[in-house]
């Protein structure tokens, strides 16, 4: 491929600069929504943070609050050992370095050109692939060749490294159990708490199939063997692993599961695993690339976004989501959020609506989760947890760690009142619906999602009988900057039209599907009282506003009447959030906001808000004051001011969302992707530069493109049919000049 | 500037990372051609490496063989106390940081919000010039702001600090005078050894002008001064540095000059100031940028390389010349090689003219110490050092510095033995001849330099009877890996063409200057017999063919002989130098070259080396075994590569070359820019992807241009005329299906 393509593609490191190490370590994740492996070395580093988790296996540590993804037995552990002397970066001379990590193949190499500390220079080339086109099947590859005339011993360890933890240094095993048996390892072990059973098979090749052996360091918490050749110089060894990784999750007997599974991987052997790997991101890449003619950094951070999500989502079972930090790394602890719903979900609704489903099915069967969460509150029908993790339970911990200095810990109050969740996950149902028309899902289970979510709103709005209106208090909204507010118009307004969706979604069941209507009536108690009282409360919803800046929605109730106002050019540049610097109490009372709230709100219900005037007013007042203190936040502004017409202003904010992990803006990507953004970044893409949209059903583009973009091109799935998009800068500049600021 | 505009401009660093520091003090020097400045901080950091140099101001300290860049005093020593606590990076908390070099208006700017380890959070906004409208003017301006309310106590001290040495820690001032009278400071120097007066005079402006007075800590090396000015929260404090310098090159009374000239500054203000600037740089740029569309890596790549020539060059004086590393680091004691002729003049050349003559008549002024060369060695005529500075002498080194390890010093030959430098002058005076048309200026100090050297070569090459030839035995060409070769092609070659070219410019001189071609036939010794043997030796000059691959030029006698083969693609990736990895004597007997020198002469001598397929296979063979272990060859191989319509290639080559100080890919960027290669890289685009050239004087292209690039604007001047060129892909197209790897 030519080099201008390439590097679209390609993410790289060059040279090793080790205190770039964790950030790499995240970027360079590979995996397949079962498996998420951290980009480190297979010989490890000081300090490293090699890392494997797989989709659904938590472990609440002694049933304490706060379940976490647990460490899987690392399966890169490889050493090279020439003459004695194990090839490790953190000694002898680095000669030459460089990692790709390759996209569009999900495959992650690694070029070494290393000098022993006793002055023996090798040369080693490093592959690795997660196989999409088998989720359970890891690949490692090594060649090695010592660039020295004579003979030379190269002895290579292999490992199943059960003594990995959680980066406090907690292991969740209750037990763990190795064997060797020749080229073959294998690791069970069964997490303390949950009682996930995880199983690994490991088979090493090296060169011509040479005879290897237990390692006399192997035990059972890390079955290790080895081999040891008589390498000539200049000579290519070859050093194949393969891993075969099960879970209860998916086989009554995953140790046995994972033998069998090895037992194929070698017949097939590392050539065909490649090629099928490969394959198959191609067939995703054909349903899932977006092309921006013009500008390649774009289009390789877009890319990076899209292939992150790819890794992420489950395509093989649909009771996992994806974490907010997907599975790269310990970030949030693999807990999922709204993230999934409102910046994940729609990219794989619009492009590969399968992903989309099976995401939303693990809301469905997490329902009794929700609905327990409800009860203990004393609500009726469903209330998703604000994290969410296997079990469907709310998983938000109650209090922050304590502070390192003062002790001080932070009373968390998401888990109890950031309670939009229920619509989002509604929202996202719908969405899902009306791209797809896929009725016999949306009958079966996303109306049950609809309906039970409007069920818990209809018995959690007050009536204010004075004001004759309906309040929602103690709620956050999407700026948890501003806890335990009343009447979040954010909540309110998506509130609102929920109930009103959920109405319409009750009629067209009950003339299309009646005996599953007749079915859920009873399910959930609906009858027509409930459903009159949606629409009451619909009706009578107070959407705070304020003549602020000319009349706009007012964020909560008093936001500008309590809250003082703060110059925010004053803190620039800034890498640390509003509330780090100037303190979680004193930002209640501050009129800085987290991230788009209001401007959430004109993203997802747009024109629906106001005419041009006013939602350009909300603009003008809200993308002021906005910290953008959750990379959530400037990807959704991207898409809002798209459509306000402000495209320069628009790609600022895309560009640095798109870029925010490879460049790590926040210095915190070393806990993880950043995978709401990913998602955010899509749809920023899509439905604020192209403005994809269905307008009664039909699909439409508007696109306003920046202005040295000069087409876009992608695939829509609408209605079952593929749809091949292309809109260039003409289309743009036509359809900017008519541009009415319609959202 | 919309963003995608901007990014081709600017050179950003954000966050801080402490480890990549000296990489970002070279990559963002200001300059002007007098002065060099380093990126590094007004207020330190440890470890840095704050230097300013000055062009021509060189010291061999204790009469030493190897002069070298003097270590001005510091310009920029600037301090910021916020109630106490005094402003550093590598204290307190980084909250955000921002350095962004502006390469269209030579500004570099620092935005940093910090937090002092006592908890104030303070507003920093750092700006820089050193003016290319006033080479003696550096300015600088620092605004500050307390993020806190009340009344806060700021002091400012600012200096011009003596006390720098070079990085060996050698101070090279005999004395050094500093004064303080309130607002300003002045230092006077003199070097010990070269007796070089340097006056410095800066002048502090703080706020509405506030009382300034001498620091305690002031000394006449370090001169000081101080302000303490009550700021209340959130306002902001305006600082005002300017400083101008002046060296006894260009006036009798440095000190002086300083002071009158500081006044000036002060008269105009800073903002004038940085206006005529910032106007100063559009018209540099009006005359030199290369805009390519659709490839803004590349296009911010080569901008980057011509920003650092325009800063490197001399605009104010023809006694000093552009050394390997520039203004912007020690790298090689600031010396002048033929990386200067061959590499950074013939882009001045082709569009800016002026700043080519200043470069050649550096040269013409050091003829003196080029003759004394020849005359030490034996030969006649004019001998140019390999390595010069200001006194045109030899100063190359004779010994390298004592391995830290072994004590081995290794003897470098280049001083005595790399001779075709006088050929590389020559080239790049008659190139300058050709394009300008500048008759006057060639007949009056051009020919001499040509033919001076022509007679050089006249007395060094011999005669070898039994042969019938003329060789030249001891060479070291651009391949500095093998050294004291007999008969090096590169440097046979540009001699036969050199003592050709001498006997068309005696005829030309003769016929069009007569009185001229008269007084330089005494001052040379010039007669016809001379002229004669130059063309017997041309005609008889023994240039090396081989066997190898087909039929090619033989690097040199017994290369192919004598010189075992290595496998290169075993050494990758790589970034040390094939010397270093299996050391510098098994390297002068191994089939690896250092750089471009076939290849070389391919790109200067072009199709009259031989035909399209005789090119093709030195090609072929020699970009095969070239480590590109120095920086001025990968540039010349993507032109050549380009003009053999092997495009692909080409651009991997030029864009590893146009990156090489931004992505300091070699890790040694701390040590300077490779302005060579930055030149390098221009001649590429112009000469290799445009094909511009003349032929029989008149001005053609032949565009090759990597298949994504849409069109290259240029303007070259020709003939004292500007001819604005455009190339588009669809021309490319037509050409490249026409070429037939004509050079």
């Amino acid at each position: 491929m030519h080099a201008y393509e390439q590097r679209q593609w390609q993410v790289k490191e060059y040279p090793f600069y080790p205190e770039r190490m964790p950030h790499h370590e995240t970027i360079l994740t590979i995996g397949n929504g079962l498996m998420g492996i951290r980009g480190s070395f297979e010989e490890g580093y000081p300090g490293d943070n090699s890392t494997t988790l797989l989709a659904g296996i938590f472990n609440h540590k002694d049933g304490t609050l706060v379940p976490e993804l647990v460490a899987i037995p690392n399966p890169l552990w490889l050493k090279i050992t020439v003459n004695g002397e194990t090839f490790s970066l953190s000694e002898g001379i680095i000669l030459g370095y460089e990692r790709v990590l390759d996209m569009r193949s999900g495959v992650l190499t690694r070029g070494v050109l290393w000098r022993t500390p006793g002055g023996t220079d090798l040369q080693l080339r490093f592959e690795r692939f997660s196989s999409l086109a088998d989720v359970h099947a890891l690949a490692l590859r090594v060649q090695v060749k010592v660039l020295k005339p004579g003979q030379h011993t190269v002895a290579v360890s292999s490992a199943l490294d059960g003594s990995v933890t959680n980066p406090e240094g907690i292991s969740h095993w209750a037990q763990l159990n190795g064997t060797v048996s020749g080229d073959t390892l294998t690791l069970t072990g069964v997490t303390d708490e949950s009682g996930y059973r995880v199983g690994l098979a490991s088979r090493l090749h090296v060169g011509g199939d040479s005879p290897i052996w237990a390692d006399a360091s192997s035990s059972a918490q890390v079955p290790t063997h080895r081999a040891t050749v008589t390498l000539d110089g200049f000579e290519v060894l070859d050093v194949i692993k393969l891993v075969a990784m099960h879970t209860s999750r998916d086989a009554e007997d995953p140790a046995h599961a994972a033998a069998d599974h090895l037992d194929q991987l070698s017949a097939a052997g590392y050539g065909a695993l490649r090629e099928a790997h490969v394959a198959a991101w191609a067939d995703r890449w054909r349903a899932m690339d977006i092309i921006i003619e013009g500008d390649e950094v774009a289009q390789r951070a877009l890319r990076f976004c899209i292939y992150h999500l790819i890794i992420a989502a489950p395509q093989h079972e649909e009771r996992v989501s994806i974490g907010a930090k997907s599975l790269s790394g310990y970030g949030y602890k693999g807990h999922v959020f709204w993230d999934t719903e409102l910046f994940m979900v729609p990219p794989f609704t619009v492009m590969e609506p399968e992903m989309a489903r099976r995401l939303l099915m693990y809301r469905y069967h997490n329902l009794p989760g929700a609905r327990a969460k409800a009860q203990e509150a004393g609500y009726q029908g469903a209330m998703f947890p604000w994290e969410s993790t296997d079990t469907g339970l709310e998983t938000t911990p109650r209090w922050t760690d304590p502070h390192p200095v003062t002790g001080e810990r932070i009373r968390i109050w998401t888990g109890d009142n950031e309670q939009h969740i229920s619509s989002d996950i509604a929202y996202a149902a719908l969405q899902y619906w009306r791209w797809t028309g896929d009725d016999a899902w949306f009958a079966r289970y996303g109306v049950e999602l609809v309906l039970d979510t409007a069920r818990f709103w209809g018995s959690r709005a007050e009536f204010n009988a004075e004001a004759d209106r309906y309040e929602i208090p103690m709620q956050i909204g999407p700026d948890e900057y501003h806890e335990n507010v009343d009447n979040s118009v954010f909540t309110n307004s998506l509130v609102q039209w929920h109930l009103r969706e959920a109405m319409h979604v009750w009629d067209w069941l009950a003339a299309h599907h009646p005996a599953q209507a007749e079915q859920l009536k009873s399910a959930l108690s609906l009858d027509g009282a409930v459903i009159d009282q949606w629409k009451t409360i619909a009706d009578k919803m107070f959407i705070p506003h304020s003549e602020e800046g000319g009349g706009v929605l007012e964020q909560f109730e008093g936001f500008f009447e309590r809250l003082r106002p703060i110059e925010l050019s004053d803190y620039t540049p800034r890498t640390k959030n509003m509330d780090w610097i100037i303190g979680h109490a004193p930002t209640q009372s501050t009129r800085v906001i987290k991230q788009a709230d209001v401007v959430m709100l004109m993203a997802i219900l747009g024109d629906t808000l106001g005419d041009t005037n006013f939602l350009q007013r909300n603009w003008d007042l809200y993308s002021r004051i906005v910290d953008h203190g959750s990379s959530l936040s400037p990807a959704i502004h991207a898409w809002v001011a798209s459509r306000l017409g402000m495209v320069d202003e628009a790609y600022d904010l895309f560009l640095y969302s798109a870029t925010i992990d490879i460049d790590d803006h926040k210095g915190n990507v070393r806990d993880g992707i950043h995978a709401a953004s990913c998602g955010g970044v899509i749809q920023a893409v899509l439905f604020g530069f192209c403005g994809l949209k269905l307008i009664n059903g039909e699909l439409t583009t508007d696109p306003a493109l920046p202005s040295h973009w000069r087409r876009v091109s992608f695939t829509v799935q609408h209605r079952g049919q593929p749809v091949p998009i292309t809109l260039t800068q003409q289309l743009s500049q036509q359809s900017l000049a008519s541009l009415q600021g319609s959202l």
